[in-house]
């Protein structure tokens, strides 16, 4: 085994890239409440919570046949995101008593690991003798690739090194095994994961093994013949979601997990929503590192796949709840959606290393659509509740529940809100980018110097961002700030005076001032915000008839505890004026977007079920409110699209 | 035992009274090539299927553990019903092959009778054991009941006995075991049946035990202690359904199987769909042979249910596939409508028994909604292919199957099929009425004398019906002629005068002319039959801002073969000019509804999923068939509710 005291170094990447979230303070009205609700409860609680189910214990590899709380092969993995979340949080704000429960967890972790530096409660106490027999059921990789961004997280967050070091133990017994060299495993894992995590700690330490390691899995997966049906006939048992759940025949398992063509093949999202994006995620990681054209324009494919045919309004993804994932093109059903909140983040994820590939505001509209609406729509306002699917209407049965044992989507919000500070801004030799707006302060090591930009607005609620440059010394170089798709008019000023839109270059999607800076000078954007109506392409059935509305970023939707009449049967006049307000004591301070409309009568039907009549419209006051915050109240029905009558 | 040998006498009954099919000679363009197609192919096919699939040969009981074609705890029930159908059409048309074949299928059933009079072949030879002590899932009275009906059918088709008398023999036997009296037992069938049945043999054979026994059933049904729960405990092993399917915990039984209350407390229609058709037509008939107002009345509330909430417009009942049943109040979405075949049926079988008690146009309406949409529907035109669930919008992929296995909805459309004479006229001592519209001559028997009504029309095309009195001499009697409640305007001329509208008693939708009627006396009705825009009750969440069509008895589709564009996206204007044109070329001679309509633009999307300007709409020629034809043509989109524009 090679010496895993591996020499940590920054190496240089592609044009721009994300600042670390330990290089931007954020500050924020809206952002800052969540964090600190994550910070001070959600990582908490999670703890408690793998700790009360047995997923600690479990690395004290004491169970046997019999004994309770027996260790699922999920387990490390959510452990795992534990961690990672926890790291951040140690990134952003000491916390000795966190420091030590950390340290206490790693020490368990690598108590664990195997004398060949195997790492995996689940295949060394429970099925040892099924270890890497069944890479499509068994998660292995997959929970190692949690282990990994967890190690990469809290070496960044803290410089300790000790689950490092075991991680790079774990990959390079890991890459003893799996290769395209004879005698090696031409296998790769049913849920991607450890792609995108073998690219962090290739960047993380420069060393070449791992991005090559991440390379092989990327390139082998789909071929032909294919690994499962391999690893099907040499194991001879069944595999383990069929053995456990019975599943044989539910899905195409080589659809679910993309594994049925090779990834440059692929022209359409299929298959496990969050799988999918994941798998994406590391495919753009690889062609950034790897310069690889033909990556690059799978991902470009799947990119435009996802957003201009399988995407919900909220940035959710994955319309089945039978496959956890995708369907068909325009397949977009409202009640049934479910767009699994781990999916909104993966796609997010994905779309943040796209943005590393080309600064185009096709990826960061989609990431904002997503985080502002899909995502945090995943948790309750108090921070105590989750959603896993996020459908886009509810008939007033569709609850977030607390989250009993340490399921996906919890962790996986407090791992993103942690590191929300590294998805604001990028920058490469001579550009600083803001992609979104966020109160903060971001520091960037331009080539011909420091530069910090301070962002004071108050996002999403008002169109106005006012940047603060800081720089030692007058400084050239490009600010890049992104013009939101939504938004019809952008004005910018520079120190009070209006930058004229004929003097901007507007490069995909963002407006470009490239000058001379001095500090203290002051851009002030200003986002048109207007309320606006969203309509679905006419292939998205479930659609016809219905409008959305918006305003910034916000996707909305009405409520039955803010109607007299059935929300389901509320119209939206197509030219219903409409009001924006802001109600600072209303689910944590939002904006509502109110005015009038109609709703079917149903006094006058008695007990007709069908008639010949059109159905009486009377005037209803209207009151939407932004879709994240929806079932924060009264149990009640809920719709984004809204007939328009 | 008691002799079996039972005297038959004709009883007399409620009010009025439907003419038996065999009074009835249908010579109908619409309807007897439907007929012709039962008896020429749907009867010999399921002869064939029932022979290869084993069904027949289960009554040699020479089944033993191991052997292939294992008999099913349904499948007697399948030839009973084949045998119903057959009888019906020996009553039509002589057929001496079918005759013999009729014979032999008899022998063969009565020679598994075993020397109690026990008949069920599933638990004579797979598990005897259990005989009796899983009524819950057990389909043993389920059985019984199919194979009473078929000999009553086929005693009044052929006056032979032998099957009736092994009947009688077997009910004999059921009636020792069940019952209020000690040392009985309380039971009664998870899948009612048996409850209708039991009328039908005592009308037949006027022995009151078998009124009792339906009487029992319905009565103890839904009492506390709840059977199935007290059959379990005594039992101690897994119901039927739960061992064989896993189906622990999907359903609550007793909502599925009707026994959640008494039936007189029992006010919304729940559970298995034709289970809750057939319980509440066996209810009816004990309404009306006991006169028991209760019993009626529950039954009132219960079609007010159906008809008012649950139904769709096709006359489908059972919304979701999941339970094969109802769900809740005006849950009626169209694509995934399960609308079984047999529900629509068994909503038709109800209806009528309704109509006996009542003769109120809401049941005959609703049956004529059953007949000419969702039933019919449930074949193709050429009658070998079958839609056991009946939706009301498609994307295509939903297509009849040729039946494999004597399953339940083709041979309850052939038994239908074959005795649809019975549900055209009715009578009592002086009134004879007509419920439904087709060619046909039926012979009544008044107090004062014999009576024949020939109508000639050419229904659902045509809105004239001319009837012609045949009678021996002048004779006094109310003839009740059905308005349809789709009609806005009925006209009826008697020996070419008008009959003024003020002169008719419309009574519960029905015109009723009294007077002394000569032979040769004509009326004609004329239905004005207007192409009609249909809504939903508000409360139709799936309908909001769409329509449907019907033009008289008749629900209209738009098909993806006839239209351009997407069916989905296209949209009927509110004044959207319609004409009907008849096509005797198309789908067998249908009448198509034709004009303009719009549909939404694709070509300006682009890649846009979401935008905020609305859809273009252009001009789409239109084209609307009958849903029944739908599916008949090449695969294809199809909705019965349309965007309306």
């Amino acid at each position: 085994m090679r010496n895993s005291q591996v020499e940590i170094s920054q190496i240089q990447h592609s044009p721009l890239q994300p600042l670390s979230y330990r290089s931007v303070q954020i500050n924020d009205a809206f952002w800052s409440p969540r964090v600190q609700i994550v910070l001070n409860q959600t990582i908490p609680y999670q703890y408690e919570q793998c700790e009360e189910t047995g997923r600690l214990e479990a690395f004290k590899l004491n169970w046997k046949p019999g004994m309770d709380k027996q260790p699922h092969f999920f387990w490390d993995s959510d452990v795992a995101k534990w961690l990672e979340a926890a790291s951040y949080s140690l990134g952003l704000q000491a916390d000795p008593e966190l420091d030590q429960l950390v340290d206490n967890v790693i020490d368990l972790i690598v108590s664990a690991q195997q004398p060949d530096g195997y790492l995996n409660t689940y295949f060394t106490v429970v099925e040892p003798e099924k270890r890497w027999l069944d890479l499509r059921d068994g998660h292995e990789l997959y929970c190692a690739g949690h282990l990994i961004e967890a190690a990469v997280a809290h070496y960044e967050a803290t410089g300790k090194r000790k689950l490092l070091d075991a991680m790079i133990r774990y990959v390079d017994h890991i890459d003893s095994l799996f290769g395209d060299e004879p005698g090696k495993k031409r296998g790769y894992c049913g849920h991607e994961e450890i792609e995108l995590a073998l690219v962090k700690l290739y960047r993380l330490t420069g060393e070449e093994r791992f991005l090559r390691l991440s390379t092989f899995f990327i390139n082998e997966r789909g071929q032909t013949p294919n690994y499962y049906d391999l690893e099907a006939a040499e194991r001879g048992t069944p595999n383990l979601f069929d053995e456990h759940n019975g599943r044989v025949g539910i899905h195409d398992v080589k659809i679910h997990t993309q594994s049925h063509l090779p990834v440059r093949e692929q022209t359409e999202a299929v298959g496990h929503a969050v799988r999918a994006m994941y798998l994406y995620a590391g495919m753009a990681d690889l062609a950034a590192e790897n310069g690889d054209a033909s990556l690059t324009e799978a991902c470009q494919r799947l990119w435009h796949n996802v957003t201009a045919k399988r995407m919900y309004v909220t940035g959710g993804v994955g319309t089945s709840s039978h496959n956890e994932g995708f369907t068909r093109d325009y397949d977009l059903p409202n009640e049934s959606a479910y767009c699994e909140t781990c999916a909104a983040i993966g796609l997010m994820l994905w779309g943040h290393r796209m943005l590393a590939l080309d600064c185009n505001a096709r990826y960061s509209d989609t990431i904002e659509r997503a985080l502002y609406n899909g995502i945090i729509s995943g948790m309750s306002l108090d921070g105590k509740a989750f959603f896993y699917d996020n459908p886009l209407a509810s008939n007033g049965d569709k609850h977030r529940k607390e989250w009993f044992g340490c399921s996906c989507c919890p962790p996986n919000i407090a791992r993103l809100l942690t590191s929300l500070g590294s998805y604001i801004y990028s920058s490469d030799n001579r550009t600083a980018a803001v992609h979104l707006y966020v109160q903060s302060e971001g520091s960037f090591t331009l080539q011909s110097g420091e530069v910090s930009l301070r962002q004071e607005t108050n996002y999403p609620w008002d169109s106005a961002v006012k940047l603060t440059v800081g720089t030692a010394s007058d400084i050239s170089f490009a600010l890049k700030l992104r013009i939101p798709g939504w938004c019809p008019q952008a004005r910018i000023f520079v120190n009070g005076t209006e930058w004229p839109a004929e003097e901007w270059q507007l490069v995909n999607g963002y407006a470009v001032i490239d000058r001379v800076w001095s500090d203290s000078d002051v851009i002030h954007l200003d986002l048109a915000m207007p309320i606006r109506r969203a309509y679905s392409h006419p292939n998205v059935h479930a659609n016809a008839g219905r409008v959305a509305l918006t305003r910034g970023p916000l996707v909305y939707c009405i409520e039955q505890t803010d109607h007299e009449a059935d929300v389901a049967v509320i119209g939206l006049p197509g030219d219903a004026k409409l009001q924006s307000r802001h109600d600072a004591s209303l689910l944590g301070g939002v904006t509502v977007l109110e005015g009038s409309a109609v709703a079917m009568e149903q006094g006058d039907w008695q007990d007709d079920l069908y008639r010949s009549e059109p159905p009486a419209w009377r005037n209803e006051p209207f009151t939407a409110i932004p879709y994240y915050a929806w079932d924060n109240r009264e149990d009640g029905s809920m719709r984004v699209w809204i007939l328009e009558a």
